[in-house]
């Protein structure tokens, strides 16, 4: 019977083929067969698939696959792949290391646009010691898109430093400290209100060009934009329309339409967006392992497998 | 009987005279006379200054001063005027505005160096798309000098984020989560696993030149400092000295020996050195004028003032 795993990415940011193997074999407590992509072998050896980006119709061509684990939290990756061999459970880990670097990406371009530092290393460049004017983080108003395990965990960090914090989530959430919104009304609403917009929504026909001119336009005048999320969220002229009118005052971008960003993308030279190469969550298989482990264990005892994705919503 | 208010400052960062007429009035639930140092009518009518680096020799030529309230957490700016008025009594603001600016300020440059966020600005200028090696946020060892309301506050929120983080003190403190170390060998022991040294220590005889090139060297290779706290703690061309060693790979410094910084001071221009103008915790009339306002009602009605400062320990 098959029983051995194959990494598959052929792109930086789901882990590596010697940090799985290591740390997945630890969290099993075994010496685990893990192969590489491309170098796999037989591809019917293959029973469990870690998969990152994959290249459209490798999985298909594994005839005993019995699993597929995103090493990425979000699973659009896997679902755009015309060939994604249906019956095949697919799960995606739980990292509680990417889930905190999110919010640290998050809180630290939060803060780069409430405490002004662009404008403080003009000042070094010109050796002038002057002080802007600051807001009191009392009224620097922060929303959340996105409430599951990382907009979450991003939005209470956020609160906990003071920010009035809202999230908004496409079903009811009660989170402590947060001021929850949901459907189409709540998003409105939390936009009006976001002096600092975080996106963390996952990647769905929904979400799909939801951040466009009219969600912009919702925005207060000088808002600051940060999108850790998908590109696919964004319609990319509209956002440079709003920073180049004032009403946005930058925007600091980790994830885009095609990546790498395209080389004449307008994005890399814009003096109000933050550009980088989608390195706001990357996975650790350090702090990933166990998650995989669990359902590795599961998939061998016949137990429901856990962070099952529903291919239909996309998530 | 003297009754009126003096706002006595020629420098930044201490709030300002009509927002603390305003915020402090309103605290008092009166409206109060307060005067705008030079313009301060008869210096006989003054009871109540609040002052924030004022000129030397100011506060004596208020022959009715009653209490002295120093606009900034630290009061070594008022400690240094060698006419300071003996027997009349010091306290200083607790401002809760300024204590989460001050965590703001160490969390954005821990985070700017825990994300390699100046390797990732260079790529964008040359629009590459490529992912710096990352360290564990559970590696990332974080030191607090100084376990004040600040240091305490900004330890807390930087172990809430999941960086080890350990602090430094004079006298032994005991906060949850925070590793507490107090005297001379604990001192070692904080710079010793310091990846990151955050200094919120106060201005005193024991803390000036504290740290210098031994201080340094015991840091680890590759460490990132960040001072808040004041320039004096600093031995400048050691910190140079380890900078263009290798030793350490960046400075983010708020505080100098002589403020404004020098147009040719070294740190302006040296490309490890972050420069901010003393703007990591803005004394906010809006949030300390309460502050303000408990001492004013104990001054009146005779009850002990809150927040008093011992001129002999230096805070």
């Amino acid at each position: 019977m098959a029983a051995a795993f194959a990494y598959i990415s052929n792109a930086q940011g789901g882990g590596d083929a010697a940090g799985w193997r290591q740390r997945l074999g630890a969290a099993l407590g075994e010496a685990i067969d893990l192969r590489a992509w491309p170098d796999i072998g037989d591809p019917a050896d293959i029973a469990i698939a870690l998969a990152w980006k994959p290249p459209p119709g490798v999985l298909a061509r594994l005839p005993n696959l019995r699993l597929i684990v995103s090493t990425g939290m979000g699973v659009d990756h896997l679902l755009v792949d015309p060939e994604l061999p249906a019956g095949v459970p697919i799960v995606r880990i739980i990292d509680p290391g990417l889930v905190g670097q999110m919010a640290e990406y998050a809180i630290y371009w939060l803060l780069h646009h409430h405490r002004d530092m662009d404008a403080y290393a003009a000042q070094q460049r010109s050796r002038q010691w002057h002080e802007v004017p600051f807001t009191d983080t009392a009224l620097r108003r922060v929303g959340v898109l996105g409430l599951g395990e990382i907009g979450a965990n991003t939005a209470r960090k956020i609160a906990a430093l003071g920010f009035p914090t809202a999230g908004w989530s496409r079903s009811p959430r009660r989170i402590d400290g947060i001021d929850c919104h949901h459907g189409r009304d709540g998003l409105e609403d939390v936009l009006r209100r976001s002096d600092v917009l975080v996106d963390v929504l996952p990647m769905t026909a929904q979400t799909a060009g939801l951040l466009d001119a009219r969600a912009f336009a919702r925005m207060p005048r000088g808002a600051f934009f940060v999108n850790m999320a998908r590109g696919g969220h964004v319609v990319d002229r509209d956002l440079l329309a709003a920073l180049d009118a004032g009403h946005l005052a930058g925007a600091a971008l980790d994830v885009f339409h095609v990546e790498p960003l395209p080389q004449d993308h307008p994005f890399w030279s814009h003096p109000k967006v933050k550009v980088t190469p989608h390195i706001a969550g990357p996975t650790n298989p350090r702090t990933a392992a166990e998650s995989v482990a669990e359902n590795v264990r599961r998939l061998r005892t016949g137990r429901p497998l856990l962070n099952l994705i529903d291919p239909a919503a996309g998530y």
